[in-house]
């Protein structure tokens, strides 16, 4: 082992991600409230292997992606890599068992995904995301599902209505215009990656590149102001929307096309109002991918959209409105219910027992594993947050019961306590915990 | 892209593993369950990076733990390893941060490990773990908690006393054992290998190495036999694990050493009775990792012991007392509680404000997203397992609402029908669904 190895101080590696208590407890926050949404409109969590194929995406995304993969060999030469992102994995396998599920599937999934890019805020190398998608169903009550999902779960993080914007498009309008203009089919990608980048793209810039296929920048421009909620690619979308009350959440917007190429009817993405975040959520129709994905074997139509846990975060610290349901959750999970103070280590005995009967009765208890004094006692019992103190000293076979929130206390037979404590916890809390 | 690419019907890579819907909602019973105890116990939930620097591995495990690492150079040839296990994480991060939290910590962890092995019978290449871990305390109380804590996951996967044992054991009675027979220390960890495979090696093989350094096979069988639970190394252990009712679980081995070198004290392994599977869960003391990993600046006690989900998934698969846990599970979390049949399209728009609504009202709701003739919509209720069926049709703006179960119906007004499909879910469900 080299010298520099012994001496070295191990840190994460660059763009990984350390979740200590306090950042896994936000972490799991951020899952129970997607797994929660997502099962309330009736969809099934599944997950795919983290390490796939490499040829997966090529397949998908053409020899050029393996610069953004976290790719390799492993020790019997395969070509794996570390996913990108869950979609290619997911119509490897609904497509690989389409005749096991009835259509519509309405498959989510959370899980971990590596880019191999430069970090930066709103980057890591590897995020989590959240993936909705419902396959086997073409109809735009389809892509209004995904557009209220992600909606609903925008509001069920407490970011409201003033916080945030579904920009929305259909990439068909696109293909509409250009055939209105005469230009050929051939140019579509290259136009598509134009409109992608235009609000970013220097104007002088992007009228060159649209000249170069026959377009101005000009008509380009007229056609993206013109196209509103009445054109009639967003009829079925729009009322369906407003039929849920959801519709004034949806901005149009023709300057969204998604980068990726494959996607093919409604796109959207979900952004935020009030710091200039990256997109938060993104997602659109992909009619064509399982038949890519399989060879045509099976081909069926497929929408998804997909939500990173990393905008995500920065957009709830900077929500007000988000605080409530996280100091929320993390009170209900964190800490325990009741602390078990061994004041006279001859109860030792019984007081573990009373430990273990709490817990099987499913309290949340902690306690001192060593002779502690009794004052570091109560103090464990703070900084557990602890509801309850329960006494083992001179007294036993009595025991004392603490409310360290009223500060009230009473001294019952220990064949009491189990169920009294129970009862004491199911009561509302009232006053607030010793400080 | 070559043909042969163009033909492949992708698979998983070797030794990982799909989560089919079905698959992920055992998986997220084990997880919840997992955690539920974990969190009964007083512990909280940290995660790791699922990538470490390969170094990490290589000063806990020395170089030759490479050959057994999907270990890889990334594009800046940093050195990286898909982690094998959590434990190097953890001292990682607690001896980074272990000012900022009061001891002992009791921090829990589930996630994904890797290990380039031959996949067989409950081993894969991809493996979820469950660690436990407690930090910062020496005393064997802590030692108790963490059998304690292996034992009531097992009971609360219905996985009953017949069903498995602690086999526990303490590093320190060989340790006295070698000083006993006046044998050099030198000899310890090649003396605790023999241990480690004398149940699997053949007896004379054994023999043959214990004369190589002084010993004869009778004298170290003759030991073994005679260690039981009055070992004064397992007094404090049997005091606390007695009080809590526990103890009858424990079987002292003094086999079990634990392959890994840097155990220190108490070792245990949770094996299955009936099945002879591999070891479900193992763990113990390992008091010297924190200061070896942070170069002696942080010299913490600590112990721990992991699960993984393959040999557990098999055990619960071949026990019948934990099918019950898994049914009860599935059937609260799978499916949707209501389904909007859309009798009539007229009525799409108000049926979806009552999806919305219903959803809106943390009910699972489910409906066609195009039109479908009533008796398909049925068909998906009952495929969705749905209790109720709300269903729009001539009678709008009045309802039915039709509980599948009793099959009793009644019409009622569209504005009371959130609190009423909310009032029917809440009842306890009688007789059984449609069949």
């Amino acid at each position: 082992m080299c010298p520099a190895l012994l001496m070295a101080s191990f840190r994460t590696v660059k763009g990984f991600r350390d979740f200590f208590p306090e950042e896994c407890a936000l972490r799991n926050y951020i899952f129970d409230t997607w797994r929660s949404v997502a099962r309330r409109y009736g969809f099934v969590e599944y997950e795919a292997p983290v390490v796939e194929s490499t040829d997966l995406y090529r397949k998908k995304s053409g020899d050029e992606i393996t610069s953004q993969l976290f790719c390799f060999s492993d020790k019997a030469d395969r070509e794996i890599s570390l996913r990108p992102e869950v979609t290619p994995s997911l119509a490897r396998m609904a497509t690989a068992r389409h005749r096991d599920y009835k259509k519509p599937m309405k498959w989510f999934q959370i899980g971990s995904c590596f880019r191999y890019e430069e970090p930066q805020e709103g980057r890591t190398r590897e995020f989590i995301q959240f993936n909705a998608d419902i396959l086997g169903d073409a109809s735009q009550g389809t892509d209004a599902e995904l557009v209220a999902l992600s909606i609903d779960v925008m509001l069920a993080f407490g970011i409201q209505a003033e916080d945030f914007v579904i920009r929305l498009s259909n990439r068909q309008i696109w293909t509409d215009f250009l055939a209105d203009k005469n230009i050929a089919v051939e140019h579509t990608s290259a136009f598509l990656q134009i409109i992608d980048k235009i609000e970013r793209a220097k104007p002088e810039d992007t009228a060159k590149k649209l000249e170069a296929i026959g377009l101005t920048l000009d008509e380009v421009r007229n056609f993206m102001t013109a196209t509103d909620g009445d054109h009639p690619a967003f009829a079925a979308l729009k009322a369906d929307l407003s039929a849920r009350g959801l519709w004034s959440y949806v901005k149009i917007d023709a300057s969204i096309v998604r980068g990726l190429a494959y996607y093919t009817g409604t796109v959207f993405e979900v952004f935020d109002l009030k710091h200039g975040l990256r997109a938060v959520a993104g997602g659109g129709r992909y009619d064509k991918l399982c038949s890519l994905m399989s060879d045509g074997s099976v081909d069926m139509p497929a929408a998804g959209f997909a939500m990173g846990d990393v905008v995500l975060g920065i957009l709830l610290s900077k929500t007000p409105g988000a605080q409530f349901g996280i100091t929320e959750y993390l009170n209900a999970q964190q800490g325990v219910e009741a602390y078990v103070v061994i004041a006279d280590e001859a109860q030792r005995a019984p007081a573990l027992a009373t430990v273990q009967a709490l817990r099987s009765a499913g309290v949340r208890v902690d306690y001192s594993f060593s002779a502690q004094k009794v004052g570091k006692q109560f103090q464990a019992a703070e900084n557990q947050k602890a509801r309850l103190a329960v006494v083992f000293g001179a007294e036993y076979p009595q025991v004392a019961i603490k409310n360290l929130v009223s500060r009230s206390q009473e001294l019952v037979a220990v064949e009491q306590l189990v169920s009294l404590v129970t009862d004491e916890l199911k009561r509302p809390i009232t006053g607030k915990l010793i400080a």
